[in-house]
């Protein structure tokens, strides 16, 4: 099948996702990472909007990228106004941008009554536009707004638009379905029309807002379409743009299409965490090819056929998209991670110790616990079971109390003994609420002898009831992720008592901190000492 | 457009879903709104996989429902068994449901790897597990697994399968996209060939591994299935289930066809989000329709257009899924949810009283508040705003106390002072942890005093952090579902202090269930007070 181009707009259509906001750092760091992969196009931004925009184009330029042409967005001019006097149209040309990308109206509705010009009058600000750009000798791409709609209301006057630009030079008229609602079977329809009337090639550009982003740019494609505009994991306005990570991986895997280069596919689960992470997103575990549950199987059947046959319940292998696949049972997950876990400290030769660490997993999972998501706590309890674990303290009393007249807020108070290189320690202090006033104690009594913990910070707290059938007397699970200055890590404590289980949780993170201070998580310090 | 039936598989195969756990009221919770939304047919569980599933077909024939049947779901007979010495056909027949939904295979490769019996005793087994259970009375829908991938290997014997549960009885074969790997194109022509194939009608189920869960049911109404089967916000193993919210949607609102009963449609959000709240799971922003940014505008071009005109830039009106718009950052949510419960209690003709009531609401939502699924809190609040409350006892004083000597398990203590009746009433209670404690504390203090509390149970207890950046003094949300002999309801704490938060929900709670048994929640004495 033939090669299809992506264009990713990741940072600037996604940029108008709800919370999303990317640094200039952020987005040259991105920019990288998709030229790494292959990427067609990566547009940057709309250089007259922020001069954080401007500056990208500046810095991207030095970014000596493999493949990827960089594009700056911009509208067609305004009004009333030449194209070389329109200021939105010189921010375009400023920034030096290779390839620009104008997005112009198609929809008579809009025209009329958004930008209140007549038909010839937008006409012409399409022509102008594209072919002020053009004579400076830069490659234009037309992304035709609303297409879609507009041809429903107005076929005439929208193929009119996309033969203006066409006629001014555009390399490429791009289709966007810019409110998301068009079926299938009508993208398909429209494209080939288009197809038919243009001699430039047709591109794609769908939006999610009724599920159905991915299906439309393969209608597209199918109708002929040979480029597809998106961005990484979808983000975007409202239910976002089509998530290049699921176009690209079913054109290639499922189409036989040729995307990105070579082996671009293979990371696609290493670039849409990467994006989450620079955008400071959560990542989603259902998303389709590489969220974290897309190849996780929990029903007994699935995982007793996945483990005779793997594509009986996986429509691609996992690792074709770089994801992994999951086994949730505890009783079957735990052995396979435990050894890749113990592999990290040379332990996974010790038959007896990977016995002993499975059963002490086993049991604590029967609890409640769970180590997917609690590395540390996993890291001490190999230490522990493996006889080299020396408390850096010892826990000999807590006490919290929560009081309250009605009138103001909780006073929270907790209390901290512990036993410190031989001296014991009693320390009280007060809190926004009982895990916070915990921790303020524990340093507080641990103040002087352990100086690391100042560069130590709780990052994130959560909680999960497990088996909620008994009310409040049901277990309670606390998550606490903490880092300092090299490393983010997780820890877990499990208990019918919420104060306990936080407890658990903040007393593991404290002891891994200082456990790594004292060098206790370096390889040799682990496999020596048994 | 013909009536499309809609088959909710949330209890189901919705369970399945990492991370996903209803209790057994959630369960019942969920089959009650379903119905009252004009769902068909609802599939409540696996009454051989767990005890739970078993009861809740009990509790289920209870329900009264207006509109679904409930359906039990179980696999074909295993071999060389009769039917109805089958076990799990037993447990299908013992469940009482009306309807049984039967799975059996497609794929040959299955057939001859995963279950090792030959094709034509595995046509046996779907022929035999159909009659057995139309024998007893019930209505059969049989669930072919893998039917597509099984096409693409041998359509023979696909087609035979299905052709041998219409000729045992079944009322319907539904084609299942087992590994959700499938696209439109090939679901569409291979739901055209099933359909020429049988008498009986067929049905579509889709998984999400594709990022095409939609637009496959969508492909399959339009090839001829007349059912779609899914989940309500698309949870589910691995990437999940054709979410049924943006399929009805879709179906009536892009293709007119007739779904759920007159005004479902218009209860899509409130239904995504109670589901999310009984999940314990956050909602998802970007969900197509009823997303709380699936009509949020951020970009300025987009701000002023839809100021203008707003289906410039949203692809339907909001309202129509039971969503708000939302320009900037402004929370202008609620309005509508708090129209359509004042009208519960004949207010909402008092126009000051919608604007108080509103006002508190967004004070209330921007410190984490969300009565989605806490309608008892709303009507308390709405009482409060509306000057027709009066305390059923004065909140005086509470101290909770957590401590331990590290030996054992911790103990906890609380303290609860209040003025019931002009009488000044201080007990303390100990618990497993420190809501326990607080409860029986309040209880014992109201004893006596209100002998209706002891019909009253709390039945789960829901813990979330809402800010988690800055970590242990983030908010945390709490939700406590209670119930008496007659109904549950859930009310809802907000603090720093996961204390605090708790006691609000449980004092919200007993409040609730002390003014309902004095005949204050009855709509005449609502409307009446001011």
């Amino acid at each position: 099948m033939a090669r299809i181009q992506l264009y990713d707009t990741t940072l600037r259509d996604g940029s108008q996702g709800e919370g999303v906001n990317f640094s200039l750092q952020d987005k040259l760091l991105i920019t990288r990472k998709l030229d790494a992969l292959g990427f067609d196009y990566i547009e940057g931004g709309y250089p007259l909007s922020n001069p954080k925009d401007f500056e990208y184009f500046q810095q991207a330029a030095e970014l000596s990228l493999q493949h990827a042409r960089v594009c700056a967005f911009g509208m067609t001019r305004r009004r009333g106004v030449t194209a070389e006097n329109d200021v939105g149209m010189r921010a375009l040309i400023d920034s030096q941008a290779p390839v620009v990308t104008i997005v112009g109206k198609s929809w008579d509705l809009h025209v009329e009554e958004i930008l209140r010009v007549d038909e010839a009058e937008n006409l012409a600000m399409i022509r102008d536009s594209v072919a002020f750009v053009v004579s400076q000798g830069r490659e234009v791409i037309y992304d035709a707004e609303h297409f879609f709609d507009g041809y429903l209301h107005n076929p005439e006057f929208a193929l009119a638009t996309i033969r203006a630009a066409q006629e001014a030079g555009a390399t490429m008229a791009v289709l966007c379905d810019t409110n998301g609602g068009s079926l299938p079977e009508q993208i398909a329809r429209t494209v080939g029309i288009a197809c038919d009337t243009l001699k430039i090639p047709v591109g794609i550009h769908t939006h999610n807002d009724g599920d159905l982003a991915t299906a439309n740019s393969l209608a597209a494609v199918a109708a002929g379409a040979v480029q597809v505009q998106g961005t990484i994991n979808g983000i975007g306005e409202r239910c976002g743009n089509a998530d290049l990570v699921c176009v690209a991986a079913n054109l290639s895997l499922k189409q036989e299409h040729e995307v990105l280069d070579g082996k671009g596919v293979r990371h696609l689960t290493e670039l849409s965490r990467y994006v989450y992470e620079l955008a400071n997103m959560n990542f989603r575990n259902n998303q389709p090819f590489v969220g974290a549950s897309a190849f996780a199987h929990k029903g007994g059947m699935h995982v007793h056929a996945v483990n005779r046959i793997a594509h009986s319940y996986e429509h691609i292998e996992p690792q074709v998209v770089g994801n992994v696949r999951r086994v949730l049972v505890s009783e079957l997950s735990g052995r396979s991670n435990i050894v890749a876990k113990a592999t990290k400290f040379k332990l996974e030769q010790d038959a007896d110790l990977m016995a002993k660490i499975l059963e002490r997993v086993q049991d604590l999972e029967s609890e409640g616990y769970q180590f997917e998501a609690a590395e540390a706590s996993f890291d001490l309890l190999i230490k522990k079971v493996a006889g080299n674990y020396a408390a850096m303290f010892e826990r000999m009393h807590y006490r919290v109390n929560v009081e309250t007249d009605q009138k103001s807020q909780p006073v929270t108070e907790a209390t901290v003994k512990l036993r410190v290189h031989g001296e014991v320690r009693h320390e009280v202090a007060e809190g926004d609420g009982p895990v916070n006033a915990l921790d303020s104690a524990l340093r507080k009594a641990l103040n002087g002898a352990y100086p690391g913990l100042e560069e130590m910070h709780l990052v994130d707290y959560k909680v999960r009831v497990i088996n909620s059938t008994e009310g409040t007397a049901a277990r309670v699970r606390v998550v606490i992720e903490s880092r300092d200055k090299e490393e983010i890590w997780s820890t877990i404590g499990v208990s019918e008592n919420v104060i306990e289980a936080s407890w658990l949780a903040l007393v593991d993170s404290v002891e891994y901190k200082l456990l790594k201070d004292a060098g206790h998580f370096e390889i040799e310090a682990m496999s020596a000492a048994d």
